[in-house]
């Protein structure tokens, strides 16, 4: 048994997004069924689910042995149990544990601090000046991974592992504003895990449960 | 043979700051010896450095089996090799690994946008307005956490473990303006972390370092 919780609506621009995408993909890849839990944007903030997810957000993952938050510690835990996503060999394995951890702590928040601003604070009066500054951080991470990918197509170890699959999922927010255009070297890796077939069926589910799904009564 | 690279100095405002003290806690709070590799800021935009830490920073971790960068990895790497660090029960080692992500993506990136606004951009035309917004979000969290910990004294099995270790390491940044004061159960919580031995020795031996460093030219 494995239980994903997800949203049953979200608007449009976080649809194909919401993060219990990475944990589909993973399951994906890993050759995983599971079913889907779903929760509307009251439930999110009831007690019972903030002692699931204590910040009120999705995914959460159950299986017979755990149940966890945070969406890359549970693409992580899928992946120490399965080939397909993590080598054998403990050095590599590190690696990319270093890697799952870069994705979410030295690329994902300078991502964050630049779509955030333009999706939810565009009209700000601080928004422009903030953004130069952002971007300018943002560029520079970007610069230092492409510089790492050079030459090589994935993060570690010579093959796709669960660090690509955060660091694509982390990636993949900059395509909306044309932002990984200006990255060819990202861009071209980012499309490659993209283009995984496990990806596309883990995006066909998520979006199949918004396609269903009524929109809230006031939105 | 355990080997931590780290700077041989840094500015007086990073000084006890920098994340290598969270891999000495670590090995600290494991009973585990190390030797320091000391870099300076020069040297960690060279090609072999970065080659061993892709973002020109520190801390690298060397032992016999691994070389790993990004704290976090490093901390929950030691972490499974040790009691003191972990609990042996696989469901609560998962949350732990759920908590090490939280501290360094659900928490940290919004004490970052705070902390590093008031360090480095605080005479910036967009300064006054951005860090409102900035605090908004971050009060939101450190809510939510405060929550979680309510009656608990720490953020998972009953006991410290490196998720308290992470999560005290971002939440100390809050001390310096007085943020953490305004969350009277997180300050109780993170002192309790900070007077932890194994801490105080991790900071001597940072701190150490810079006392015997001569101040680079130039600055």
């Amino acid at each position: 048994m494995r239980e994903v919780t997800a949203y049953n609506w979200v608007p449009d621009f976080a649809q194909g997004f919401v993060k219990d995408l990475r944990v589909r993909w993973a399951l994906e890849e890993a050759g995983l069924t599971y079913t889907e839990r779903l929760i509307d944007h009251e439930q999110k903030l009831q007690p019972e689910h903030m002692a699931r997810q204590p910040f009120a957000q999705v995914p959460v993952y159950k299986d017979d042995g755990v149940e966890m938050f945070e969406s890359a510690a549970i693409v992580l835990h899928i992946a120490q149990g399965s080939d397909a996503l993590m080598p054998k060999d403990a050095a590599a394995r590190a690696r990319v544990t270093s890697w799952c951890f870069a994705a979410l702590n030295s690329i994902e928040p300078y991502v964050m601090n630049v779509t955030g601003t333009q999706l939810f604070h565009a009209d700000a009066p601080w928004a422009e000046g903030y953004l130069a500054s952002a971007r300018g951080m943002l560029d520079m991470r970007l610069n230092q991974l492409s510089g790492w990918l050079k030459g090589q197509d994935y993060l570690e170890a010579g093959r796709f592992t669960a660090a690509d699959l955060l660091m694509a999922s982390v990636l993949r927010e900059l395509e909306r504003d044309g932002t990984l255009g200006h990255f060819p070297e990202l861009e071209a890796y980012c499309q490659q895990c993209l283009s995984r077939p496990a990806f596309r069926r883990a995006l066909e589910a998520q979006l199949a449960v918004f396609a269903k799904a009524e929109v809230p009564a006031g939105v």
